[in-house]
Formats: structure tokens, C-alpha cells, sequence
């Protein structure tokens, strides 16, 4: 497709994804073999840092830190962020102390947190003791913060400004700052007491008047989260108000730092994995790290759910055996239990998931608890009622007689009815109750359903059998 | 908790969701039924765009329009681009059509290409011909791209330099065009055939020496999507590179647009939204507006994926009929299906939500798709010897006898160790033909298991009861 034009553009259209990191891997591995260094350094120049880090990972282990000793200062520390925690910690062990020291001291305060959130204690202590008093000081700040708060989440370097300077003063204090703080798109305006009384976008700096002043020019009414505000929440204000950063206070309304918006993008994605994973019965670690994780790590964050789930259908069982005596008497009736069962647990899990997901996307606000609850219930219902269509004929067939046909299709309406009302009122009453909405998610419906479900079906094949004179 | 000290930042404190959208709502209608216009304009001034419309949506709908008149020309665009599709159209209606027309001429193209999508065909060519011919070009342009592709998400409102303009010329038109533009933070730097040459950031033209020229300053090597580039990949690369904005060119290479980051974060919740959906067998709309539709549209979005799973499941039901002889026998055999089958599709649905997620969030392509099926196959027989420890011994006691414990161990194994590969095998198979590998989400591998799962148990039961003299 490629046309040979010779512009740079083509070279660099998006190669996304293992095979583009894979083969710069191999270019690294050869020219280091050949003691090409110089090689690696034109190859490496005009490539993204994610894309470097990613190739540094996929390189022999004796070769990794000699590729990353190639790159520049500030190339370094960048790839650094985006290397997996294993070969951090195992550059953190071949680079000579100094080498690391010096990046991560530059890291970005935030960067450095989540950096040390990975780090085993012993050498979190060892970096914390060697690093310069400043960003010891705000390292051990940012640490001090609960894990997914702002606070957490938070860089402490942004463009800091005062009312009085003028917009040109204020220029010249965002270009001698370009290079150290995160972003210089967003601009504070604080107090002498550090109170944040406004903020103005690099945007509105450039088009104002040189000799304006920043209070004149500035926004006054800001939004803003506070240190222990939950991460999710943030990740949500920023979505919800198209911003490319969101300033912290502290408790005394100070302004201690910023989050962005490309750690946001990050948060929400976690947040819906969690999601996605307690839809699956599958316990979220504090990392998507599923797939880094060894066998033992894999059955631990499943078994939990598993043998919940397995007890909660031993109830199943009990409640059969309590009913044996009706499928002594007509042994088909069991053929259709994994149906009925089946369909409510499906219905119970719709309900379920688009509540869940109406109340993490904050949707569902608009219409209240009730008519939802009442809106499922009636969807439930409807559902029923069509699936009676295919499944009734189905069980007057196999069920050799009118007997298993009736208790299938009254049940059925029964159950979905049912699964559909609790699979959307179990998570609305957890959420009220300041819980997780999502550990009633499909798989616990399902099962609960289960239950309900064997008991109306057999309760009501017996109603029938001994009834059955009257008809 | 709020201080009285005066300051404008804590009366501006984050206020989200319908409360304080109800709020404001409740005193512009107050203010509006007391004829007080010039109140509910100083009210609404300090409040964000996406609040008042939150606000303007709650009002009856005979103030929508007044409410809506009385905010400034720059105000109503922003509020109107974050109004529901049901009230855009409604005020659509109730204004005069010069009013109308001047608010959709000067939004931004991406946003009033999203209105379009929303509003019925005969109104959008009624705008569309009443637009001037830059913007109708414009719009049309982008209506011809497909849907949830780059070029439907893009804006054509950037900031494009030369490589022979110095800084400080750039600097003029970046101020000159700050007005207009969505973004003026990322800068992008075309030839004369508009074939995209580099790019800059705004950072990097604040600190450059006015008199550098663009060419020097800029960067040749550019990361960059097409018109046709799947909006998820798009969404993946922004959040990759932790970029402000990636450049979309056409199939000649040239630039004729840009995709900003806040569009990116909500097509990865509307990505996120379908595989959750998926995961509980829901089929996702072109929006996320499940609890705007009624209720034929919710029963429409979830019978076709339930008719699917009841026939899965009658198989289950057939293969019981073909092997009632067995229930014959020993009827409390019956009484463990459920808890057998739910066991067996909740590890599977563990096993298929990981690697779906793992796909979709790419974390998964570092290790190959073999390995990963090893991995949750030993997981599964580890979970089942697990479950083994609960279920047996219960087996055993309520089954009165050897024959039940015995039959549902064996089969316990079998059908979790099945399901584990399972899960983990379909999506990655469905991924490699490439098919939307959520379509192997949690319901349906729950019910493939099903059948499976019943036939392994039965027949081990059967095999149990003939060699029952050997034991």
C-alpha cells in the first residue's frame, strides 16, 4: 500500500502492538552483538518511548541494561515509566546505584509513586533514603495518600501563578518551567496562603494582552477534588467536563497538586476491567496483571468466588433432594431443569449487568431505583412470554404428555420474572447501601436464581401431579 | 465542612451528578416563573457548560427554550453540544430556525457530525442545506466516513504551519486561530501538497527561540492513524503514547484531520460498555442509552441472545432424555446437575472474561495463545481438585451412598478442567478468524458446558452403576 514517496509520515504510520516492538528487538539484539552501538542509537532516536520500552522488555536479560544505557538522560527516564515492574527492579539491580538514582530522582513525583508501589519495601527504603530532600519530601507526601485517591494519582509540579503578574510576566514563568513540570496547559492561580483562587488555560494566556493580569484574565469559579476524593470520581469529573486537568486541595483548601488527563485514561480502564472481571467472578488485582501472575496467584483471585458460588448451589441441591419424590415420579422433569435454570440465570444476568453499568457510567441517575426495578421486572416478564414460545412445544414433546409442558412454561414466566426483578434490585440495594454494586454481578444472580428457580419448578410439577384428577 | 472564608474555590467544590443539576434546576425555574431573566444569568455564568445542560434537561419542557435564550452566543453552543439528543431536537422545534442554524454552524465538525447521527434524516438535510458551503463541505466529508472509524471521530479544525515559518510567525497564527480550533496545543506542520511533514507542541513553541524555524523545532517523525483506522485503535494509540491529539490522514497520506483526547476517553467507555455487555449477553446499542430506550427496544437488545442460549440448552435437555435409564436408577443423581453445570460455566466464565479482557486491552499478546489455553486449563483442574474438597464429601452424605460422591467427583474434574479450556480457547480462536471474540463471552460458554458437562456426568454415573460389581 505504501507508496514510495520518501516522506517521513509513512515510515512512521502506527505499528501498534508486539510485532513492531518485536522487531526493533531483533534490530537492538544484532547490532549490540555486533558492538554497533552507534546503530542502535540512530535506530532507537526517532521511536516513542512505549515502543522502546517495550522492545527493552522482549531483549536477553544480560542485554537490557546495556540497550538502556544507550538511550539519553531524558530518553531514559521517560522508557523507564513504561518498563514492566519485573525489569525495573531487575535495571534497579545491574545499573551501577548512581545511574538509577539519577533517574529516579527526575521521574515525575507521580511516575515515582507508582513506581514505588511495585518496588518490594526493603528497596523503596534504600531509593527513599538516596534521593535529594525536596522529592523525598513529596514522594513521602504522594505515599502518605490512600491507594486510589487523588492524592495518589497526583503530580505536585504544575505552573503556580499569582493575580498580580502580567500576562507577559506569566509567560516568561511558564517557559522557564516547560521542562519540568507535567503539563503547562493548565495554569493555577494561588493565594500567599496557597488558596487556589482561579486557573487559566495556556490557551487564554497566549490570546490575552501582554499587560493584563492574570486575576483578570483568570477563571474564578474552578472545579476541584480534594486529596482522599476516590479515583474513579476524578477519572469521571474530568470525562464529564472535558478537562485536561483537575486540581487538588488539601483539607485546608490549599492547592497541593494536579491530576491529568492521561492518568485518568488509565483509571477508567482499570475501573472497567474490575468491572468486567466481577462480572466474571473473577477477583481484580491491584494491577491488570492477570496474565503476569504464576498459577498459584490465578487460582487464588478465582477460588474465592468459586466455592462462594459452589455453596450457594449446594442450596440447589437441597432443595431437589427435598422434591425427590416428584421426579421419582416423573423422571423427565429433570431433563428441563439446566433449561429453566439456565434462561433465568440468563435474564437475572442482564438485568444485573446493565444496572451495574448504568450505575458506574452514572446513567441510571436520571431514571429513579423503582422504575428500574419496575422496568426489569416487566422486561423479565416479556421475555418469558417469548421464550415460552420456543421452549413450551419443546417440553410438551420430550416431556411425552401435557404434564412437564405446563410445569415448564408456568415456571419459566415465573422464574424469569423473578431473575430480571433481583438482578436489577440486588445491585441498586448494595449501591444504597454504600457497597459494591458489583458483587452482585451476573454470576451470583445466576446462582441465587438457581435456587428460587429449582424450588418453583418442582413446587409447582408437584401442585400439578396431585391436581392433575381436576383437569 | 465549609469554611466561611470567602474564597470562590470551596463554593465550587465538586458538586457532580443529579443533585446538583436538580439544584440549579429548581432555581432557574423559580427565578424563570418570577420573570427574574437577568437572576438566572448571573446563576448560571460561573457553571460548566455540561452542569447547565444537565439543568436545562430537568426544567418542564416549556422553559427548556427560555432557559436555553438566555445564555451568551458562546455558551449556548457548549451547552447545546451536551444536551440529550431527545431535548437537542426539541429546541431544535421550538427555536426560531436563524437561531438554530447559527448555533450548529459554529460547532465544532466532529460534534455537530455526533448531532447528525442522533437527529432523523429529514431534519439533518433540512440543516445541512442551510449551512454556509465551508461547513456543509465540511460535514458532508465527514458523514461519508463510516461509523466508529477515525474519520467520523476526527475534527478538521487544527492549527497547520509551514516549515519555513520562524516560531514567532507561528506564534501569531496559533493567537489568531485559538478561537476557532479545538485544540491549539498540539501543532501540526504540512507541505504544499498538505502531506503531513511534522508536528509540535505548543510546549515546544513557547520555549523555542523566535527565530527558529518551524522546520527545525518540529518533529519529522509522526505517529499518525488513517480515515479508516477502527475508533478502538485509535482510542488505544492516544492512550498508549499519552497523547493530547494523534493527526488522521487520508489514503494519500495528506492530513485532514485530528482526533482529541477527550473524544478517546469516551470511546473507551463505550468499548468498555459493549464487552461488559457482552459478558452478560446483552447486545450493545450505537449508544450507551439503554435506560433512555423503551421497553421494546430493551427486550429487543437481549431476545436474540437469549433464543440463542435456550436452544444451546435444549441440547442439554436432550442429552438428559437420552440417558434418563441412569436417572431411572438412581433419581438423586439429579439433584447435583445444577450445582455440576454451574460449577463448570462459572470457571469457564472466568477463564473466557480474562482472555476477552486480555484481548481487548491488549495485555495479552506477550504471551502466545497456546500458552495462555495451558495456563487456564491447569487453572481449571486445580479449581476442580479445589471444589472436589467441598463438593465430594457432600455428594457423598446426600447421596446416601458411594455411587453419587464418586460419579460427580470424577465428573467435577473432567468439567471444569473442559471449561477452563474452553473459555480460554473460543475467544482466541474467534479473535484469530477474526471475529469479534466477545461473542465467546461468559453465557455462552456457560451454556456450551452445559451439554458437555451433563454428558460427561451421566455417562460416568452409567459406566459407575455397570461396573458397580467390579468395585
Amino acid at each position: 500500500m505504501d507508496e514510495a514517496t520518501g516522506d517521513t509520515t509513512q515510515a512512521a504510520a502506527l505499528r501498534n502492538g508486539p510485532d513492531f516492538a518485536d522487531e526493533i528487538a531483533q534490530e537492538i539484539e544484532l547490532m549490540l552483538s555486533a558492538g554497533n552501538y552507534d546503530g542502535v542509537k540512530t535506530l532507537l532516536e526517532p521511536i516513542q518511548p512505549v515502543d522502546i520500552a517495550e522492545a527493552i522488555g522482549l531483549l536477553p536479560l544480560i542485554l537490557q541494561a546495556l540497550a538502556f544505557r544507550l538511550l539519553t538522560k531524558n530518553e531514559a527516564i521517560e522508557v523507564y515509566e513504561y518498563l514492566e515492574p519485573s525489569i525495573q527492579q531487575s535495571l534497579l539491580d545491574r545499573l551501577r546505584s548512581g545511574e538509577v538514582l539519577e533517574i529516579v530522582e527526575m521521574m515525575a513525583p507521580d511516575d515515582r509513586v507508582q513506581l514505588f508501589d511495585e518496588l518490594p519495601a526493603k528497596v523503596v527504603r534504600r531509593l527513599l533514603a538516596e534521593l535529594s530532600p525536596e522529592e523525598r519530601r513529596v514522594t513521602a507526601q504522594l505515599l502518605g495518600y490512600d491507594q486510589e485517591t487523588a492524592g495518589r494519582l497526583m503530580t505536585t509540579e504544575f505552573v503556580n501563578l499569582k493575580e498580580f503578574h502580567t500576562a507577559a510576566e506569566a509567560l516568561t514563568i511558564v517557559r522557564q518551567q516547560a521542562s519540568d513540570t507535567e503539563t503547562i496547559y493548565s495554569l493555577y492561580v494561588t493565594d500567599r496562603e496557597r488558596h487556589l483562587t482561579g486557573i487559566l488555560s495556556l490557551r487564554d494566556l497566549v490570546v490575552a494582552d501582554p499587560k493584563d493580569s492574570i486575576g483578570d484574565v483568570m477563571t474564578r469559579e474552578v472545579v476541584n477534588v480534594s486529596t482522599d476524593t476516590d479515583q474513579e470520581e476524578v477519572a469521571r469529573a474530568i470525562q464529564r467536563y472535558d478537562f485536561l486537568a483537575l486540581p487538588v486541595v488539601d483539607r485546608e483548601k490549599r492547592l497541593v497538586g494536579i491530576v491529568t488527563v492521561d492518568d485518568v485514561i488509565d483509571v477508567i480502564e482499570q475501573e472497567a476491567t474490575r468491572d468486567i472481571y466481577a462480572a466474571g467472578a473473577v477477583q481484580a488485582g491491584d494491577e491488570d496483571d492477570y496474565f503476569q501472575s504464576g498459577l498459584f496467584a490465578v487460582a487464588r483471585r478465582r477460588v474465592v468466588w468459586l466455592a462462594v458460588l459452589v455453596i450457594a448451589n449446594s442450596f440447589t441441591t437441597k432443595v431437589i433432594t427435598m422434591n425427590d419424590d416428584v421426579l421419582r415420579q416423573v423422571v423427565l422433569l429433570a431433563a428441563f431443569i439446566p433449561l429453566l435454570i439456565g434462561t433465568g440465570g440468563n435474564v437475572g444476568a442482564q438485568s444485573s449487568t446493565v444496572v451495574i453499568r448504568g450505575l458506574s457510567t452514572q446513567k441510571i441517575q436520571n431514571i429513579g431505583p423503582l422504575k428500574t426495578i419496575g422496568r426489569e421486572s416487566i422486561a423479565g416478564a416479556l421475555l418469558g412470554l417469548l421464550m415460552l414460545i420456543l421452549v413450551v412445544p419443546f417440553a410438551w414433546w420430550q416431556g411425552q404428555g401435557w404434564l412437564v409442558g405446563a410445569a415448564v412454561g408456568i415456571s419459566l414466566m415465573a422464574i424469569t420474572t423473578l431473575a430480571a426483578t433481583a438482578g436489577a434490585a440486588l445491585p441498586l440495594l448494595f449501591d444504597r447501601m454504600g457497597l459494591d454494586p458489583a458483587l452482585m454481578s451476573a454470576p451470583f444472580i445466576t446462582t441465587a436464581t438457581d435456587v428460587a428457580g429449582v424450588f418453583i419448578y418442582l413446587r409447582t410439577a408437584a401442585w400439578l401431579l396431585n391436581n392433575a384428577g381436576s383437569f
